[in-house]
C-alpha cells in the first residue's frame, strides 16, 4: 500500500514533468498557468489510492487520474468567469489575468485534454470509464447550474442545497474513487460501494468548506472569513439559520442578508453573531459528522487491512480536518 | 446507397425524436433551443454517408453522428460569446436570448452530451473513435484561437489563414467522414484518404463561405453581404487583396480597413470595389476550384460505383454550390 505522501508525490511528478504550453500560446499558456498552480490534487490522489486499495497497479491509473484533475481545473476556469472571481489559490484567475474569452476557450481545451487523459485507459475498460466520466461531467454542470439558480430563487431548502453540493462537488470525489476501483478491476459491488463512500466524503468535505468560511482560522483556511456571507451564498449554514431564526432574529438576519449598503465587516459580523446565537456551528459540525460516519460505515464493510484503512483515514483527515 | 435526402431525413428524425430539455431547465432549455433550430446538419449527414459508402450500417452511425453535430453546435454557442454575435440562423444567439453565463454552461453541457453520443459506439471501435474525436475537438479550439489572434495581429499571410480554416472548419468535416468510415470498419488507408478528401472539401467550403460573404446573393446566402468586411475579418479575400494592392489602391484599402468612422455601407462598397478591381472574385473562385479538384481526385482513387459517386457529388454541390 502506498502512503498518502507517495501518492501525492506521484501525481505531483506526473504534472511537473508534463508540458502543457505549445502553440498557439495564447490558448495553452493559461492552461499551463492553471495546471502548474498545483492545488491539493485531492481527486487524482483519490483515483490512485482507490486503484491501490483494490489491488491495481497505480501506474495504470496515473493518466486517467490526471484527466480528472484537469477536468476539475477546467470547471474552475469557467466557474470563475460566472462568479466574476478575481483570485484562485492566491493568484489571479485566468479571466482576470487574461480575459473571459481566453478563460472560455482555454477552458474548453482543458476539457478536451481531460478526455485525452481519460482515454489513456486499457481499451477493455474504456467504455465503462468513459460512461462514468461523462455522467460525472454532466452532473457537475447541473450542480453549477443549480448553484447559479439558487442565487436568484427564494425558498431554497436544505434538501435543495444538499442536491446541489452532491452534484457540484461530491460526484467528482465519488467518480475519482470509482475510477480507481474500475482501473484495478474491482467488481461492480465494490465500485458502487466506494462511489457511495465518495458521495458521503464529498458532502462532508463541502459542508466543512462552508463551515470554515464562517468559523475557520484565516491563516489555516487560506482565504478570508465570510466570503460566502458577503456574496449572499445560500450555504448550509445560512439556510439552517434561516430555518431556525424567529421573531427579531429572523428580521435582523433578513435585513443583513438583503442589505448590501452596510459595510462588509458589519454584515459578516452580524450574520456570524446570529449563527452563534442559533448554534449553527454545532449543528453544522453534527451534519458533517453524520456524513463522515456514513462514510466510515461504508468503509468498514470492505475488508481492508489496517494499513489500507490507515491510508484512507489519512486522506479523510486531510480533507475534513483542516481546522484542527 | 442511401440518397442525400434519405440521410438528411434520418438525421432530422434522430434529432426531432430526442428530447434535450430536462431539469435543471435553465441549463437544458438553451440546449434544446439550439438543437431544435436545425441548420443544415451537414456534418452528421457526412458521417452517415461515409459509413454507407464503406459498406457499414448507417444505424450504427446515427448516435456518433449526432455527437458530431452536438459538438459543432457547442462550438457555435461559445464562439458567439467570443464574437459578441446576436444572431445565428436568423434567431437570437443563446448569449443574447439568455446571457453569457448560460451560453458558457449550457455549452459545456452540450460538449458532455456530444461525448455521450460519441460513446455510443461499438466497444471495439471506441478507442480509435474517441481519439479521433479528441484530436478534432482540440484542433477546432486551436483554430478558434488563431482566428481570435489574427484579429489583433498584423502580417497575417494566406498560409496563416489556410492553417486557421483547416483547424477551425476543415478538420471537423474530415473527422465526420473518417468517423463514418471507421464505424463501417473501413481499413486505415481508406480512412486516411477520406479524411484528406474531407480536408479539401472543408477548405473549399470555408473559402466559398468567405466568397459568398462578399459576392453572394443575399436572398440565397441567408445573411447580409459584407459582414466579414464590417467586422474586419482577415479572410482569404482580404488577405489576397492586401497582397496584390499597390500604390493608391493599397492606401485606400488600408484606410477603409482601419477606419471605423465611415458608415458601414461606404466601407463595404469601397472594399468590394477594390476586390473587383483586383479580380479577387476570380482568384477566390480559382482557389476554391483547386481544393474542389483535389477532393475529386482523392474521390476518384476509390472504386466507388456511379450511384455512390453521385451521392457524394450531390452533397458536394450542396456544400459548395449555394450561389448557383
Amino acid at each position: 500500500m502506498f502512503s498518502l505522501q507517495a501518492l501525492q508525490q506521484r501525481i505531483g511528478d506526473a504534472f511537473s514533468t508534463t508540458r502543457f504550453d505549445r502553440e498557439p500560446f495564447r490558448l495553452y499558456e493559461p492552461i499551463a498557468y492553471t495546471l502548474e498552480m498545483g492545488g491539493k490534487r485531492l481527486r487524482p490522489v483519490l483515483v490512485l489510492m482507490s486503484c491501490d486499495l483494490f489491488g491495481g497497479n497505480i501506474e495504470d491509473a496515473v493518466y486517467p487520474a490526471m484527466g480528472v484533475e484537469i477536468f476539475h481545473n477546467f470547471t474552475l476556469l469557467h466557474d470563475d468567469i460566472m462568479d466574476n472571481a478575481l483570485l484562485r489559490r492566491g493568484k489571479d484567475t485566468v479571466c482576470r489575468k487574461w480575459n473571459n474569452n481566453t478563460a472560455i476557450l482555454s477552458g474548453d481545451t482543458m476539457f478536451v485534454i481531460a478526455y485525452e487523459y481519460v482515454a489513456m485507459t486499457a481499451p477493455a475498460l474504456l467504455p465503462q470509464v468513459l460512461n462514468l466520466f461523462n455522467d460525472t461531467a454532466r452532473m457537475v454542470c447541473e450542480g453549477q447550474q443549480y448553484d447559479m439558480d439558487y442565487e436568484h430563487r427564494s425558498g431554497i431548502t436544505i434538501a435543495d442545497y444538499m442536491l446541489m453540493i452532491r452534484l457540484k462537488t461530491a460526484v467528482l470525489i465519488a467518480c475519482s474513487l470509482k475510477l480507481g476501483a474500475m482501473l484495478a478491476g474491482a467488481d461492480t459491488e465494490a465500485a458502487v460501494k466506494i462511489y457511495e463512500f465518495g458521495i458521503e466524503l464529498g458532502l462532508a468535505f463541502q459542508l466543512r468548506d462552508d463551515f470554515l468560511d464562517a468559523f475557520g482560522d484565516t491563516t489555516k483556511f487560506g482565504k478570508a472569513i465570510g466570503g460566502d456571507i458577503l456574496t449572499n451564498k445560500k450555504t448550509y449554514l445560512f439556510l439552517k439559520a434561516f430555518e431556525l431564526a424567529k421573531g427579531e432574529t429572523r428580521s435582523t438576519l433578513e435585513d443583513l442578508f438583503f442589505s448590501n449598503e452596510k459595510n462588509g465587516n458589519e454584515k459578516v459580523e452580524g450574520i456570524l453573531g446570529i449563527y452563534r446565537l442559533l448554534g449553527i456551528d454545532e449543528i453544522t459540525r453534527r451534519e458533517i459528522e453524520i456524513h463522515h460516519a456514513k462514510a466510515l460505515e461504508i468503509l468498514s464493510s470492505f475488508s481492508f487491512s489496517d494499513e489500507q484503512s490507515g491510508a484512507v483515514n489519512g486522506l479523510m483527515k486531510e480533507m475534513l480536518g483542516r481546522e484542527k
